[in-house]
């Protein structure tokens, strides 16, 4: 039995404590152990989103964090924005288009970060939109947002709510909610937050508050008046995933007691190794601006990388993630986010490195 | 440190096997290992709901899944019916309100359960009714339905879909989707599917599905034509909660070993004690209909069940659960399903028994 080594961008390895957290006895949910526990994840969740807003906890992944931002924020008819630099970007798009609205959509190619001169042109066109969504890190290329610029010129040319999904960025990538301008950040439990999967989280300005109080598309799972109305009890309008609050709870006082800057530091600092690693290898950097959280190199010309990922992961125990849409199989992305540490993308950096070499000898002696 | 004990109808306890499956290592859901899992959780799941149905894994809480089958199977402006005999009937209600519909409600005093002649009466008045919507036990009054009549009943009069929420009734009181033709049964994780909350599930007929494919009202995290095509590869259209997926796998295994007739019938016999253990208290059963999931108890005027269940908890340590909405205060509720044993529930009455003497003492001497 190999030991596996999950190198993907969520779901993420879990630290002990976390999983000791998880696997302790359920409680109920209407409880004052409960409440101090929940309120404990919200106090920790601010912390990491560097944020004073609310922060709503929903039983749900991601992309459900993704759909309540669409259905509490907009009306029908109403125009929203999306600037969107790869897959997770298209998923905004058409959860826009499941609700009905027509969404403008700025489209970066592949690879590159958004352009802040693009969302500007784009709302001095469309300066009616009520909100705008982009990603703070989109997990499909490996690429890294610049927020900070992009919520400014938001702001600056626009009232729209601005909406930024750091669902795997969040812990990971600095982000600063509250000093850069940020209305509404989504998040989720399983990447740089170090645990499984199952949770995701709003936090959402007094802006973006006045809103949803009014907002005319359909909710009820995902209502965020409900949510604020429980949490104002310390609850949650419906049962939530109590195992997996308990698991949070655990992993954000791992990331207190570090200190957010120092984790987003460690983050970077095994990028930078994880691309050293890479262009010892030659394998190019896909992004132009690549996050801290994952690394997306191209392959070689001629390397089938849904094979080479397959063959690491069946004979090496290694799970690194291949394409999305467009890119199967032509890059490769390694996480390097919560608790992956050196040692595991040592050993994928190895793992690749014996299969290229291999894969070279071969081309080579045709 | 007392043990505590939960009597609460979910999140229930967990098997020592089920908590360890959680803590186990997190797996990536794109890979053979994740198919292999997520496939067994389909076959159990259609186990324990006896059906051939497809079944639908959502990472979600019940009302998650219900909130689906209203966005899956109707469209804007039309009919459907609700027949609620409590709470979670009038989620029903307040879910199809959200999506802008106007339900025909079919009311029953709670406590007693959904009379088969008034839903033929109701349809037979509103024949294009599109959707049924009723609970298989109503877990806010202790109810059992009788599914296989209401569903004759949907059948004969109309050609409505029959959805019908099982989320705590499931794997405690017996249902049979196929042979009582019941077309959408939805279920959660954290009651007698004996997993912490966070999954729920939805399994879905061929009529169903014809429905669904056209529906019209807005959805996208809560798709299930996403979930049915990707089931089709063996997965999920979203990262799911691998971890709450592997405890139900685990879950699933014990419900199978033992036999699911074996499970509703040791369930039964937990209910006939409760039931026995409440006259011996002069405690009046609430329902017409008790299920044998859990046990609703009226209170004896001038007990005050907030406070009556709050010291129980914070004295002994077992959470039971009161009345909710109107019934605050007046009723309690034990369970007595999932991993629920007959030494906890034995533990829950003498706390009871203790705190009624004493609370019969004080007014008699008053």
């Amino acid at each position: 039995m190999k030991k596996r080594i999950l190198l993907t961008p969520g779901p993420t390895p879990l630290p002990e404590r976390v999983r000791a957290a998880l696997s302790r006895a359920v409680l109920h949910h209407r409880s004052a152990e409960f409440r101090k526990l929940f309120g404990e994840v919200g106090r920790g969740m601010r912390y990491a989103l560097r944020t004073e807003n609310d922060v709503l906890t929903l039983t749900a992944t991601g992309t459900g964090a993704m759909e309540s931002a669409v259905a509490n924020l907009l009306s029908p008819g109403e125009k929203a924005l999306v600037h969107s630099v790869g897959a997770f970007g298209e998923r905004f798009v058409a959860i826009l288009e499941a609700y009905g609205l027509k969404p403008v959509v700025v489209r970066e190619e592949w690879g590159r970060s958004a352009d802040p001169a693009k969302l500007r042109s784009a709302l001095k066109t469309n300066p009616d939109v009520k909100a705008v969504f982009f990603q703070h890190v989109e997990t499909s290329t490996g690429v890294v947002n610049d927020v900070k610029k992009l919520a400014r010129e938001a702001r600056e040319h626009s009232t729209a709510i601005v909406v930024v999904d750091a669902v795997s960025g969040l812990a990971g990538d600095p982000l600063r909610t509250d000093s850069w301008h940020v209305d509404v950040v989504l998040a989720a439990s399983q990447k740089g937050l170090m645990n499984a999967p199952g949770l995701a989280f709003a936090s959402v300005s007094k802006r973006a508050w006045r809103r949803a109080e009014r907002a005319g598309l359909p909710r009820f799972y995902f209502d965020w008046r409900k949510a604020r109305m429980a949490l104002a009890a310390g609850e949650t309008p419906f049962t939530p995933g109590v195992a997996l609050l308990a698991a949070q709870a655990e992993a954000l006082r791992m990331i207190r007691s570090e200190g957010i800057e120092k984790v987003w530091a460690r983050t970077a600092k095994l990028a930078a190794a994880a691309r050293s690693r890479a262009q010892a290898l030659r394998l190019p950097l896909f992004a132009d601006n690549p996050a801290n959280i994952l690394t997306a190199l191209r392959l070689p010309e001629g390397v089938d990388g849904v094979k080479l990922l397959a063959d690491i992961c069946k004979q090496d125990g290694i799970s690194i993630a291949g394409g999305q849409g467009p890119l199967k199989g032509k890059i490769i992305r390694l996480a390097h986010m919560g608790h992956i540490g050196e040692a595991d993308l040592e050993a994928g950096f190895k793992a690749l490195a014996k299969r290229l070499r291999r894969s070279n000898a071969r081309r080579s002696s045709i």
